[in-house]
């Protein structure tokens, strides 16, 4: 037996018990005369001790050569410590060692193994397995592994199923790119890894599996961003015989249930706002609302004088900035600076100072009066103390500018609290986008959102206009979910193809095992899928999903611990008949 | 809403109530002044009833354009049956409808949604989804849903975290072939799919992550057989700090839970046996032990007479059939045409009856008397009324031929009942497998396995005598799990590596990031594997793993539901820089 118990465990409740304990040598401090050993395993430190008294000469040498990171097994006496360490659970105790086995020794760590390590990003990724020993880290996949089954024993206890959909699938050229495998066994033919398990699970609404649920990879072949990783862990499900409302309520009780388990926040029934909405009060169909900062459009209080700027905007919108009418000159131009960066992409941008006397100072004090000035304070909210931020242009690219700066302000002044959760629905997102420069519809969503029954008119008429039932959960200003109601019949998922430009023998080609199973009694059916990587990194208080995954790869979508991907031997190649160019 | 119900649910209890059910018709009785339709979802089959005197016209009107299969909705009053069937749970009541909505119409399906189909596997396979609504694929699943949380949750409370490792990882040419991933965005690279996360769980060890289990996806390009799929599920599990016997302890109590909380079936402490026994016993490393028909060897009393076939063979061996001394002449004809197949492979076979009088009757008289033939029945086990069945010739041969004989047997006697459980645990595999033709030891189960300390000595003088710390759990003559202890430290795996044939060089490039994180500070650490897809389907009691799987391939690696896989268009294969031959 390796240990008796694990070294976070013993507390002045097992003092004069004799112990095996087994783990890494954090660190180690010799006086000379005694020796401190803090032993390291999953649960914690304990701290062990070699003296001359109590020690055996050949284990008081032998504890003399450890270094860190060796493994080790020791067997001693739980004593109370003399100066105790009141933060640690194990702090009360040490223990006497009087048998010491050296497991496995080890070379000195390319980084620290602490919770502030020196390593960078770079090595960390390339030592990974020593990197998971950081209690950061090891605490990160601690929690994700506690949502995983929180998730499932929730959903099963409602009926869900897990139901496992193939890997090797079929590759379908619309949306994003997928990862293809090569078939030795059928020469020159491909299966491809899939982007979502969308169809399956359509399909086992078909076989009458009426909730699923599949805690699944997913794979997609991008050009990856900050942050973005090519193969990523969904949750996804899809319900029968429900509406929207239902699959509302359903995971929004999953969500409530995972905030109460795993952050014990209590939260109220989630807010709902329309996509219209949260694009026109929060640029962004994300929005973030532990904060305020909502835009107030201004078109009506600033096109009627000689501002040329804000005239010819199609919008000009500003948002008031909390007890930010005290920065200076130098600070406010920083800001413009930063709205003026090409990631942002603004002209310039307009200011208000709201005084504490009621007054108004602005940047464009040249064309409105304080009456003016006092209208946009209204429009925006602003109270004395606060700055307004006034931008203007077309308004889908003004609304995304103002979006990113509440964004950073509310990040400079500390609003965007961790620990503070605000999840929010956003609903009724169109069921179209324009390709602005071919002019093509593409569908927002995927080809299977049912458009809204009320605005069936405006499809042949106008596309834009036509709303889908779908549907984004959002928390704290990230998407962790999204889903809709499906078409589930034949005649409406034709049109739904035939408007985004797929020929019959296109969609039949890409679709047409789904199309041909929903002539056999597909029933009304609907879902959603989470993030899991973001999901559990914004529960844990963070936003960087990488270091919620135990071996991420980096930006290039290369795992620099195993060196992949690598080029194969010929005979590989060979066998599965292709070439490299 | 679209059901207040399931169909299922209701009983007696719902009398008098007006409840709203949807789901699917399985069929439809037509009397011309009233119609009976079994209305059926996931959770059963609720009658419904339309008549003229209580359904509205339009109704009843409706109500006879229903087919097979159509996804409706009703709503009516639950009434008391005239005719009740006790063997549903819904058999005492019908529904009166007063309202109903056809949701989607249906093609007449191509096979009847009947627990015995009239669709083969092909048919079915095509259309799997409409299989799923079947009851036998649709409880199986359910059944592996169940089989899934159960082995989260007991893991779970035993302190095992669920950990994801990657999907996109590196080919290593050892072992099978693995399945390739062309890399876009590293042109010329590929990454490969897991066999197995065997190293990155190792890996996790070293990162401090002491007890890690994953319910995950594998993948192996091999020439398939019947009941082999080429991406299949593991339940994969590893352990820190233990020796053979907590990994056993560990699973084992699994296993029993499984079997308990599933198939309500208790089973006491399992039993074990060494490879080398299983070998003797039964011809076999994962025998069936339901039954008996062990070998018994009869070299010792069968060799000293004028029988050329016997004196000449390595071995002779015979197991007992309970009861077919009763065989005819014919019967032990068919019998030794049996063995005489070349996927068995025997020469011949010899028999002895043994009859109820005590005396015996065998094929081979001419050279031996009842006093022979009395020590074969006691070395066999043969009591009167038993048959002798008696293989010859090369050892490894000839127990794996009458291994196969003495399956078949067992089989067609009835002796392999699938509601009785009988766990057996294989231990002390031998570590190496020479290749009979090349002289080259491989790893029996992988280079990582540790070997018995007290074998050492044999490495470098009799590498095949050498035995590894690896077992198998077998249940019902399947293996449903295996593992080892592994090696952890450097020296150990690098003279694994040289037996195996392995330069320094392809060791390195192989495993080189393995044999580095060993260099830090590897704990002692074992595993196990469960294979989900088997252990369900044993669990299950079937043998055919393709009834668990939701969507499987077929034996080519096919999914014939969406014809996968599939060419890929010219652009694709560019973008990933490759061509096919």
């Amino acid at each position: 037996m390796y240990r008796t118990h694990h070294c976070g465990a013993l507390t002045e409740v097992e003092i004069g018990k004799e112990v095996t304990l087994s783990g890494w040598v954090q660190k180690s401090r010799d006086k000379g005369f005694i020796i401190w050993i803090d032993l390291r395993d999953r649960y914690g430190i304990t701290q062990l001790v070699f003296d001359n008294d109590r020690t055996p000469k050949d284990i008081f040498a032998l504890a003399q050569t450890l270094g860190r990171e060796f493994v080790i097994q020791v067997t001693g006496k739980v004593i109370e410590r003399e100066a105790k360490n009141i933060d640690m659970p194990t702090g009360g105790i040490e223990v006497s060692v009087q048998d010491l086995k050296v497991l496995n020794t080890a070379e000195t760590p390319p980084f620290t193994i602490e919770d502030e390590t020196d390593g960078g990003e770079d090595l960390r990724m390339k030592y990974r397995y020593l990197d998971i020993r950081r209690n950061p880290i090891k605490e990160n996949l601690i929690f994700r592994s506690k949502v995983t089954i929180a998730v499932r024993n929730y959903l099963s206890n409602k009926g869900f199923l897990e139901i496992e959909t193939p890997y090797l699938i079929k590759s379908t050229p619309e949306g994003a790119r997928d990862f293809v495998v090569p078939s030795r066994l059928n020469a020159s033919e491909f299966y491809a890894l899939p982007q979502s398990p969308q169809t399956f699970k359509q399909l086992l609404m078909v076989g009458g599996m009426d909730k699923y649920f599949q805690i699944v990879k997913c794979f997609r072949d991008e050009d990856l961003r900050a942050d973005r990783q090519p193969e990523f862990t969904q949750i996804d499900c899809e319900m029968s015989f429900i509406n929207q409302e239902d699959i509302m309520q359903t995971f929004e009780g999953l969500t409530k249930h995972l905030l109460q388990e795993l952050c014990g926040v209590s939260t109220g029934d989630f807010p709902r706002i329309t996509f219209e909405e949260a694009m026109r009060t929060y640029g962004n169909d994300k929005p973030d609302i532990r904060f305020g900062m909502k835009f107030g459009e201004l078109n009506s209080v600033c096109q009627h004088k000689e501002f040329k700027v804000f005239n010819s905007a199609e919008l000009v919108v500003g948002i008031a900035v909390p007890g930010a009418a005290s920065y200076t000159r130098k600070e406010i131009d920083k800001l413009i600076d930063w709205v003026k960066r090409p990631q942002v992409g603004a002209l310039g941008m307009v200011y208000v100072k709201c005084n504490e006397d009621g007054s108004f100072k602005s940047s464009v004090d040249k064309f409105y009066d304080q009456e003016d000035l006092k209208n946009w304070a209204e429009a925006t909210g602003a109270k004395a103390g606060d700055l307004i931020c006034v931008l203007s242009g077309a308004t889908d690219k003004v609304r995304a500018q103002l979006s990113a700066l509440r964004m950073e302000l509310a990040e400079r002044l500390g609003l965007r609290n961790p620990k503070e959760f605000a999840p929010l629905w956003v609903v009724d997102f169109p069921l179209l986008e324009k390709d602005e420069e071919t002019g093509i519809f593409h569908a927002m969503h995927h080809p299977f959102t049912s458009p809204k029954k009320e605005d069936l008119e405006f499809l042949s008429t106008d596309p834009a206009k036509v709303r889908a039932n779908a549907y984004d959960l959002v928390l704290n200003g990230n998407e962790i979910g999204g889903g809709s109601i499906r078409i589930h019949d034949k005649a409406t998922q034709e049109r739904m193809f035939e408007l985004l430009g797929f020929s019959p023998k296109e969609a039949e080609e890409q679709f047409g095992f789904l199309m041909n199973a929903f002539k056999y009694g597909a029933p009304p059916h609907g879902g959603l899928a989470f993030g899991l990587d973001r999901l559990v990194a914004i529960l844990g208080g963070k936003e960087t999903i990488r270091d919620f995954i135990a071996f991420p790869k980096n930006n290039s979508g290369r795992d620099v611990m195993i060196d992949a991907p690598a080029a194969l031997n010929k005979e590989q190649l060979q066998e599965l008949s292709i070439n490299t160019l």
